[in-house]
């Protein structure tokens, strides 16, 4: 069999079995679960499948990164010595992704230290809405001829749709306008996004968009979810200003410490998120969208004559 | 000012402080502590002072390695950035040394590739009795020109002599031989070790050398205390055979868990270890033989015409 005939191996972690093993289904890769002993130093002893075809996909969310960009430098480099060719790496949450320049003087511009390293780890990389300010592309960040971007708003609009009539879609700051403009227009719903007035690391102020709101369904949609102050925030002026009720649709469900619970406290009713991080609020999957775009990159690895899978997109 | 004339940086963080400021005192390099946020998400935020001198050393003991290793890759590269040209790694305790090859088949040889990932960041290393099996010189694992190994051994040997008489120094296992037998050999001290035999990842059978230690304060000497078990096994037996006191001396006090407590329950009498890894069974301190080798490094940079400090070893 050829490179491209052989089916490829879909390498997870136990602790996200469950979404890996629906997304070897739906790319009929083969799962392998990577083997993990912690030893009581803090050290990691990785064991791969003893021998891996030519392509291989790592399937690694990056919440809580540090101890994960560890292993990922153990597995990518033992995965080549077992025989892969062209590795990649499936983080539907991508870390380090929000330091793209230094804010004071020396400091880390840890988007680019991170986003080459695993550039030098791995031939391709897809990722779900990352968390990117100041640059354009995901390319900028993980300097990868194939760094291929996802978006969880599509989906969560469709499930949206699913569940609530007459939907006002809002953005909690203006950097969710590309998410909520593009669910709002397909499904024809009205559309606007807060303005956010930073008071130094922890107090927010929020300033809802001059629209009437009284007796709407609002969805507050976001990319990611993690202190929920803003979305807080948002909730406690919009059912002050008459909302009929307001729920929550991100596509990282991050939520540190007792996020949840304050929206919930807040107001919130329903909280709904992609299982881009394993979390109760979960409601839809990127597991087909991944998918397509792993089968659509092999695709385009076969069109290059004599590639043998061997990070081909990159000398192209 | 020429680059070797110019005091260099010594880079720690707050955890080290102690350390390495009697580093920099012994080295006369100017100390700066590398500022350092964690965010709720596990990411962190590292701050460096915003310029640096051509020569950095940066002083990370790498117990508990993960999340200091994605540390020191931010560090590095931000380093270099803000004018470093000579990048040393001072790591008292150096990590993932134990894995030299895959003891089944598919094991990542986590020794080489943290070894190179480290070579790829630093251009010199120090480090202090790493644990190595199977490959004879630091420079297999961490593959820089400068991968410079200083030992406990003497330092806790200078140490016994000041507090016991009569020392018969036992190392728990063969390959604590190199250790114990430098240390005896300077003092005059009869010496031994035990064999160990494995049961299993947790049983450890012990047998001690056929020699008289009855009315002996048998000082056990090996690199590393992590569960204990085999000091434990071995102070149980030294006792029953009339032993007049046992105590334990180990350049790095890992100590996972309860370890330092089972030791003195099984009947050891003091626990004495270097400051490589900090805790409070510290007697002795690797700073002196540290400043040394720098300054033997540093000297060995200048005498190469024109290097300016930047990376002039590796291209020796």
């Amino acid at each position: 069999m050829t490179p491209a005939q052989e089916p490829g191996a879909l390498l997870c972690f136990d602790d996200e079995l469950a979404v890996a093993r629906r997304a070897a289904e739906a790319t009929g890769l083969r799962l392998a679960v990577v083997e993990r002993h912690r030893f009581p130093d803090g050290e990691w002893r990785l064991r791969l499948p003893p021998a891996l075809p030519p392509r291989v996909v790592v399937w690694r969310s990056l919440h809580q990164p540090n101890e994960k960009l560890v292993e990922l430098l153990l597995l990518a480099e033992t995965a080549r010595q077992l025989g892969a060719r062209h590795l990649s790496l499936v983080a539907p949450y991508l870390a380090y992704m929000r330091q793209d320049i230094a804010f004071h003087p020396g400091e880390a511009v840890s988007q680019r230290i991170v986003g080459r390293f695993l550039a030098g780890l791995f031939d391709a990389l897809i990722t779900v809405d990352p968390h990117l300010h100041r640059v354009a592309t995901l390319h900028e960040a993980v300097p990868l001829a194939d760094a291929i971007v996802l978006s969880g708003a599509p989906l969560l609009g469709a499930w949206v749709a699913s569940q609530r009539q007459d939907v006002l879609l809002l953005g909690p700051d203006e950097e969710s306008l590309q998410w909520v403009s593009s669910a709002a227009q397909a499904h024809g719903w009205p559309h606007a996004v807060c303005r956010k007035l930073r008071h130094g690391d922890r107090h927010v102020e929020i300033a809802l968009p001059e629209l009437s709101v009284a007796g709407r369904a609002v969805v507050l949609m976001d990319d990611v979810a993690s202190s929920g102050q803003t979305l807080i925030e948002a909730t406690r002026l919009l059912l002050a200003a008459g909302a009929r009720s307001v729920d929550v649709a991100v596509t990282h469900a991050l939520f540190a410490g007792d996020a949840l619970q304050r929206l919930q406290a807040a107001g919130v009713g329903q909280v709904w998120s992609t299982d881009c991080i394993a979390h109760p609020s979960n409601a839809v999957s990127v597991v087909g969208a991944v998918a397509e775009a792993l089968a659509a990159l092999y695709q385009r690895l076969d069109l290059v004559p004599g590639d043998g899978g061997q990070r081909v997109t990159s000398e192209a």
